[in-house]
C-alpha cells in the first residue's frame, strides 16, 4: 500500500510499504478514508523528537472495517469507525479507570505508559496516513459511526484526536458554564479547546495567537481573538477580566512556542498562563512537551526543562493538569453532538488532499502558511 | 499585652504591644491559650520574605472568646475556639465556593487573594503569639470546640493549620484508599500529610527526609521512612513501587529545600516528585513557594522561578494542585475525629513553652535541632 | 406598604401591611421592582400546605437596596440586587459546604433545615410581593447586578429561583454534554430545566406535558415536546432513545401531578421517570413534595407517602437527588451568562402586572389558563 | 463436575453437571478453590425470584486459572484470580465508564443491563459453587492475586462481591472521613459496609439489626450496635446524633426486610433511613430489591412497589444511589489493602465447608441460625 513515511527532518515521502494484516485475534483492519495531519506530527516532522526514519505517520484516522480477528465481537466488517489516537488494551489498571492515554499494556517500553499510532516514543504502531491501518483491541478502540458517517466524515474524523484533545484541555482546566477562559494557541487544538469552552457555555473565551487566519476562525465561533504581536497578551487578558485574570486557562501550543518575532521559548505560554489566570484558577496543558529534545537550542531545552514561575503559581494557588487526551473519555458524546447537529468541528478544515500531496501539505502546514489551518488526507479516494 | 514581634532576620522579641480591640461588629476577641510556631514562620524569621519588622507572629491559634461584636450571632463569650489561619469573609465569590484561602475581601491589596494572621503579604492582621487576638467575621472564622477542649487542646490547636494543611496536600494529590503515597518532608506538615494519608487508608505511605527524629515519628504512625542522605530518594521510592512510582505525591518542604549537604535547591523536591510519582499520578504542593525572595542566592530564586522538569511531567501526564489550605474545608471533620478519639495529631509536639521562651524556641526550631519537631507557646499560662 | 397576603385557599388580597425595617446589623432593606409568582406559590395558594393566613407571598425578588445595617460591608445603598429565595446564614455547617437551602441557622424550627421568604414551613420571613423586603445576612444573600440591571431586569429576576432551580434539576440528575434528557413538566421550572440542559449541550432534550402553549415554548428553545395526552410518555421517550431510555431525567411537577384527564397522582411523574430513564441513569427532582398534605385526597397522600416502583428503580441502578435548590451554588454564573447575552430566561414571561392585579394573576396562573406561563409583579411601578 | 444446583424453593442439591469449557477466545477456565454463599443467593433459594431450576449457584468465586482462550493476553494458566460477580465486556458504553454492573453486552436480554454468574435475570452464566467456572472476557474480568493468595484466600474471596458491595454502599451514600454513618443490616454486606466506613475514617458507625452474633461482630470492628428489637432504631440513631440524624446511611437488607417480630415489610429499612439520616444527607442502597416478586404476600410487593415516604425525603433534600456494585471500581484497591495487612474482611467468616455440605449450609444461613454469619464452600478441597 501507499503511506506517508518519515525520511528525516522536514522530509516525508509517499511510498509503498507492506500492507498491515491481522496479527492477533482482537485486531481489525481499517481501510482509511480520512486521516488528518496533526500539529503534533510537526514536532516529529521537524526532527525535534526521536521518531524513527521509515515509520508511517498518522494518528487521526477514520475508515471502513475490512477484516476482523477471531475474537472481535462488536465490530463488524463494513462498520465505519473513528479510531482514537491512543492504542489501549481496555483491561489494565489505567484503562479501567478511563486513562486510556496511559495504557500499561500496549507500549512495550516498561518505563512508558501509553501508546499511539505513528508517534514518537509511543510504541511500534504504524500510522494511518496510508491505505490501511491495523487496530489492536478493536472492540475497545473503535468508535462506530452512525449512518451519516460519509456525509459528516470530516466532522467525525476530528473525534480521533483534536476535538477530544481540545475538550480535554477544558476538562483539565475545570471549565464550567459561566467561566471566563483563556486559550493560548489558535492552531487546530486551540480552536477545538475554544470551541469546547463555548459548547460548555463559558461566559468569555479568549484565544491568544498572532496568525490572522486562525484568529479569524476563533472569532467566527464566538471567541475573542487576542493578537500577541500587538501587545502583551497578559495585559489584554487582564483588561478583559477586571484585572483579575481568567477563571481557567488552556495551553495548546507546546514546547516549540515562539514569540511574535519567531524566537522559541518553551516556557512562554506556561508562564503567560500563570499570569493570565486568576488566584485558585485551573490550567489544562495539552500542547506537547517532551522530556528529550535533542534539537533544542540550549541545554535546558534538550532535557525538557524550563524556567518556570513556580513561586507565583504557588502563591496564586493554581492547579495544573497535563498530558495526552484519553480520547475514549469523550468520543462517544462528541460523536453524538455531531450526529444531532450540535457540533461541527470541521469548520477548521482548510484542505482535503489526496495522499500523494502529503509532502506539500506538511511543508505548508509546518510553515503556518496563510490559510493552511487543517489538512485532511484522503488515501483511498479515486 | 505581650507578643512575639519580628525584629529582623533571625531576631524575634517578646514585648509589650497594644491590646487588640473590637473594630467592627463582626469581630470577636480571643484570649490565646495555645499558639504554635509553624514552619512557614521560619521563612519570615529568616528574613526570606517581606514580612515587616514590628509585626506579631502567629497563625495557629486556639483560645477562649472574651468579647464579641454586636453582629456576632453564633459565637459566645466563653466559647473555646480554634481559629483557622486564613482570615476570610464568607461571602465573596471564592469563600462561597469554599476557597477561604483566597478570600477576595480581607486582603486590602487588590492584586492578592487571601489573608492570614501574622503572615507576609497576607494582609495587616496581627498574629496570635500573644495574649489576645482579634478575629474578624467571627461567626464564619471561629471553629467551636466541644467540652474536651481543654483536655485535648494540643490536638485541637493543630486544626488551625497544619493538620488541615497536611490533609489538603493529600486532597490536592487526590489520595484515596489503597494508594501508594510519597511525602517529601517530615517536618510538622509532612508528618500531618503522612498521617492524613494513613487515616485515608493509603496502602503505602513513604516519607522522605534525613532528620532521624522526624523520620522516627513518621515510622511511629506506620509510614516508611526514606533517608535521602543514604541514597537517591527516587530510587528508593521506585524500589518500593515495582519501578512504577507512587500513585500520589505531596510536597511539604517548600522553596528552601536543602540537599543532605545543606545546599539550597528550590526545585529539588518538585523535580524529585515528578520522577517519584507514576504516569497520570497526582501531586499536591503545600510547601511554601514565593514570588519574591530577595534573600535568594541567585537571580532566578529572587523572582521565585525554578528550573523545572516540565517535559517529563507532561509526558507522564501528571496533575498538581498548589497553594495554601482552605482550612474550613476540613476543620470540622478533623475536629470531630479528634473528639471521638480517631485522630491524635499532637504526637508531633516536642515542646510546650511560655511565651517568653519564644526567641529560644525559634532558634532551635529554625536550626532543626534534634528533638525540636513542634513547639506550642502558652501565652496565658501562669 | 402594599403586599400580596394569603387569605385562605385560592384567596389572596393586596393590602396594607407594616413596612419592614432593619432588625439586625446584617440586614438590608430592598425596594422591590420585580417579584415573580412561582409554581410553588400555587401549592400554598390552593391551601395544600400549612402556610398561615395573613402572611406575605413572594420568594423570587429583585430590587434596589435602600438601607443597610451597621455590619453590612459589601452591599451598598443603591445596589440593584437579586435575592435568592433561600434565607441562609453563610456560616453554619451546611452553608459553608454550599448547601444554603439547608441552612441550620435561619429556620427557628430545630427540626427543619432551610428557610425561605414567604414559604410554608420555611421560617417566619415575609415574602417580597410587596413594596419592600428585609434581607437578613445581606452580604451573603444579595447578588449584585451589573449596569444592565434595569435593561435585563426580567431576565435577572429569574435568577432568584427558577433559573437556578431548573439548573439544579440537571445538576442533581448529572446532566453532561452529549446526554439525552427527559424533563417531566413544562411549567416555568421545567422550561428552565430544559433550557439548562440545552445550555449544557445535551444531545436531546425531551419535555413531557400537555399544555400546547408551554410545549410550544419548549420547542422554541430546541427541546422535543412530548404530549402525554396523545399517548404514553414512556413509550414516546423510549421511541426517541432506541428503546433504552434517556440518560438523565428531571422531575419538575411535584406532588400535585395530574394525568391528562385531571386526576391527581402524586407518584405519576416519579414512576414515569424510573421507566423513562436508562439503567444506571440519574434523576433530579425539584418539583415540590411535602411531608404533610392535609388537603390530599387519600391517607397516603396526607402523609406525603407514595406508591413507588422501588424494585424497578433498584434493578436499574438509578440514582436520584432531591430537594430545594441551593441558589447561591449557581446564581453568579447564571447572572454572568445573562450579562454577556448567552442566556435569556425571560422567554417564559407572559405577563408583567402591577401588584394590585396579583389576585387575578394567581387565579389564571393556578388554572394554567392558556398563555399564562409566567407572571412578574411590578410593586413599585407608577 | 460437582455443582450446587437449584431444585426449587429451599431446595439445593449437589450433583454432577457437565464441565464448562472454553467457548470463545477471550474465555478462561478457573478451578474454584473458594466460593461463598451470598445473602442474595437466599432470595433465589427461597423461590422469591425467577431463578430457573437446574442452574448452578455461586457468584463469589476465587480459584486457579487452568486454561486460557486464544485471545487472552494478560491472564496465564496458574494465576490465582478473584472473579467479580459481574460478567462484563469491558468495551461497551457502560463498561468504559466503569459501570460494569450494567454491561450492555453480556446479558442477552436487550431490556436488561448487566450480567452475573448464577443469578436470576442476570444472563445464562452458571455459578461457581462447583469445581470449575468459565469466565468470559477474562483479561477484563479476572483480578490477579499476589503471592499470598493461598494464605489470605478467605480474605481475597470477599473481594468478588461483598467487600466491594459494602464499600459501594458507602460510595453511593458519599461517606467521607469524619461522617456519622448508619447501616441498616448486619449481615455480611452490612458488616462490610460498616467495615468500609470505618476504614474511611467515619466518625461514628452505627449498625442496626437484632441478631446478637452479628451485632457483636459489628461491635468487634468498632461500630455501635443498635438492636431494633429493643426500641425504635430511628430514636436510637437520633439520640446518638444530637437529634439531627446521621450524615449518611446505607441499606444492606433489601426487599425481604423483617421487623423484629418476623413480619416482612419491603419498605421498612428505606423509610427508616429517610428518618435516620439528616437533611441533605446521602443514602446508598445495595440490599437487593426486585421488580417482580411472585412470592410476595401482597399485590404491591408482587410488582416490586413500596409505600415510600417521598414527601419527607424531598423535604429533607436527601439523595439516593442504588443498585448492584461495579466490583472492578474497587477490587484492585481492596485487594491491595488486604495484601499489605490493612484490611482483613474474613472476620465475618463462620464456616468453611466442603461442597457437599452446601444444602445444610444454605438451610442454616437462610434461617439466620446463630453463628452462621458467612459460609465459604471449598469445592476442590480433598
Amino acid at each position: 500500500m501507499q503511506a506517508v513515511v518519515y525520511n528525516g527532518p522536514r522530509d516525508v515521502v509517499v511510498k509503498d510499504v507492506p500492507d498491515p494484516k491481522i496479527e492477533r485475534p482482537n485486531d481489525v483492519l481499517v481501510r482509511i478514508t480520512s486521516t488528518n495531519i496533526c500539529g503534533s506530527d510537526l514536532h516529529m516532522y521537524e526532527g525535534r523528537t526521536d521518531f524513527e526514519r521509515g515509520r508511517v505517520f498518522g494518528h487521526e484516522n477514520l475508515g471502513e472495517v475490512i477484516e476482523v480477528g477471531g475474537a472481535v465481537d462488536r465490530i463488524k466488517v463494513g462498520d465505519m469507525v473513528c479510531v482514537p489516537f491512543n492504542v489501549a488494551c481496555g483491561f489494565c489498571r489505567n484503562c479501567e479507570r478511563g486513562l486510556t492515554a496511559f495504557c500499561l499494556t500496549t507500549n512495550p517500553d516498561p518505563n512508558v505508559a501509553g501508546a499511539a499510532y505513528g508517534f514518537a516514543d509511543m510504541g511500534p504502531y504504524n500510522g494511518g496516513q496510508a491505505n490501511y491501518l491495523r487496530v489492536p483491541y478493536a472492540d475497545f478502540n473503535c468508535l462506530r459511526l452512525p449512518d451519516d458517517a460519509r456525509e459528516k466524515e470530516h466532522d467525525y474524523v476530528m473525534v480521533a484526536d483534536i476535538f477530544p484533545t481540545g475538550w480535554h484541555a477544558t476538562e483539565l482546566a475545570g471549565v464550567e458554564a459561566g467561566d471566563s477562559v483563556v486559550i493560548y494557541g489558535s492552531g487546530p487544538v486551540g480552536l477545538m479547546a475554544a470551541y469546547s469552552a463555548i459548547l460548555k457555555d463559558a461566559r468569555t473565551v479568549m484565544v491568544v495567537d498572532r496568525h490572522p487566519d486562525r484568529l479569524r476562525l476563533a472569532e467566527s465561533i464566538g471567541a475573542i481573538p487576542i493578537d500577541d504581536s500587538k501587545g502583551s497578551p497578559i495585559d489584554q487578558v487582564l483588561a478583559l477580566t477586571n484585572g483579575k485574570g481568567a477563571d481557567k486557562g488552556c495551553e495548546c501550543v507546546g514546547y516549540q512556542a515562539h514569540d511574535p518575532q519567531g524566537h522559541e521559548h518553551p516556557n512562554m505560554t506556561l508562564n503567560n498562563l500563570v499570569r493570565s489566570v486568576k488566584f485558585a484558577g485551573g490550567i489544562g496543558v495539552v500542547g506537547v512537551f517532551v522530556a528529550n529534545d535533542p534539537g533544542a537550542p540550549d541545554t535546558l531545552g534538550k532535557q525538557g526543562e524550563i524556567v518556570f514561575d513556580w513561586g507565583l503559581l504557588w502563591f496564586k494557588g493554581q492547579h495544573f493538569g497535563t498530558g495526552q487526551c484519553n480520547v475514549k473519555a469523550y468520543n462517544r458524546h462528541l460523536r453524538d453532538l455531531i450526529h444531532v447537529g450540535k457540533a461541527r468541528p470541521s469548520f477548521i478544515v482548510s484542505h482535503k488532499l489526496p495522499l500523494n500531496e502529503a509532502p506539500e501539505a506538511y511543508k505548508h502546514f509546518d510553515a503556518r502558511d496563510f490559510g493552511w489551518t487543517k489538512v485532511i488526507l484522503k488515501p483511498n479516494q479515486s
